[in-house]
């Protein structure tokens, strides 16, 4: 059940990080995420560029993802080089040096009854 | 970590602007949104056309985004040549002059508790 | 800005019609959609089958999409040759004689606060 | 309208089950689907294996799903070799002896107004 599955590069073109949440603790939280699976069998470097409608692009934010693990990673917690400003347009191109998939996720609680969305995605391939 | 990503000619089968809110504000008025990445290093010139059950397609509605920038596009917002109208099934085919890639999101607040849906875009490809 | 778009063959792995809403009225009724886009310039003759977890398909479910023009579809509406069961886990295979684009959206409203969830449906290209 | 559809191996890197619900009874249970639509002629034997951030892969989950046949499984059911831990960011591969669709779907009842979000999963081919 072994072997890289995926792409190299992807993107999302939503991004949002709701200004507050409803409820307290960080289960609850609005949040957007980035799920990133690596199936392969070598660590995979991630770097995540995050574009603005009227700046520069920030980043790269870096981190990795070990061979045979997900990570799911909230742009709420990226801080270096500097944090995503809230209730603010974003998008955002993943660039990996192993294959990897990545899927798009956010739980807003702005209101006492979350809402959920979640796609795949867009892989270059 | 720079270079276009996407497909120049996308669609989006989905459309529907719910005709209230039970909120105030832009915030979280209920809204349909297309998000558009151009990750490139050129401006990419857009082009949509919104497609009805009953009628003729409406449009071109035509804007840019800047070349390293995101636009996060609500179809409530589209008056030129004409408002898209509420309460009505509605499909759409975006075409750019460079890749971008597209995501489709819808706010719905109807109710007081928001509702999310969002899916990457169809590219022609 | 014609042309068509898309391919002739989809796939929804998901189904489910809610057994009942919370709310009356067409608008919020809990329902399951299958939208269509023909953005090309010839009329598009669609089939649906529909697959179920214990007995052989039904269908198949016919009508058309007129040349630019888009149709979205409730599986609640569905009665020829048979209605589609509700509480029920399905899956769908739509073929068109024409590239369509195809989107799957479900408004859930079993509780007072509705939720959506939709997707591009799998093309097969 | 039969005929094999879809891809042999399929990549879901979001995955969560929340840890409670506000609702009793299975129907509204908090849950994390997986659908799997078999339109060929053949019946498919599937096999999931689950992955995690910190530790090694679950699985493999096996069972079938007959020819013309669709199956939504829950990640909540599955207990063999191990039941899926609740409130743990997971992601997962799913392989098929023969060509399926997939799409993964979440409900997600912690409040009383249900979330829902679903995707079609990413194939590979």
């Amino acid at each position: 059940m072994n072997g890289p599955l995926g792409s190299k590069t992807w993107a999302i073109a939503e991004g949002y990080i709701p200004a507050n949440s409803s409820v307290a603790g960080r289960e609850l939280e609005s949040h957007e995420t980035v799920c990133i699976l690596n199936c392969g069998e070598r660590d995979a470097q991630v770097e995540i560029a995050v574009y603005f409608a009227d700046r520069e692009p920030a980043g790269p934010y870096r981190f990795s993802v070990p061979a045979r693990r997900t990570r799911h990673v909230r742009f709420n917690d990226l801080t270096e080089p500097e944090a995503i400003p809230r209730a603010t347009d974003f998008a955002s191109v993943i660039r990996a040096d192993e294959p990897v998939v990545i899927q798009h996720t956010r739980l807003d609680s702005r209101q006492p009854a979350l809402a959920l969305m979640s796609t795949v995605a867009f892989p270059d391939r």
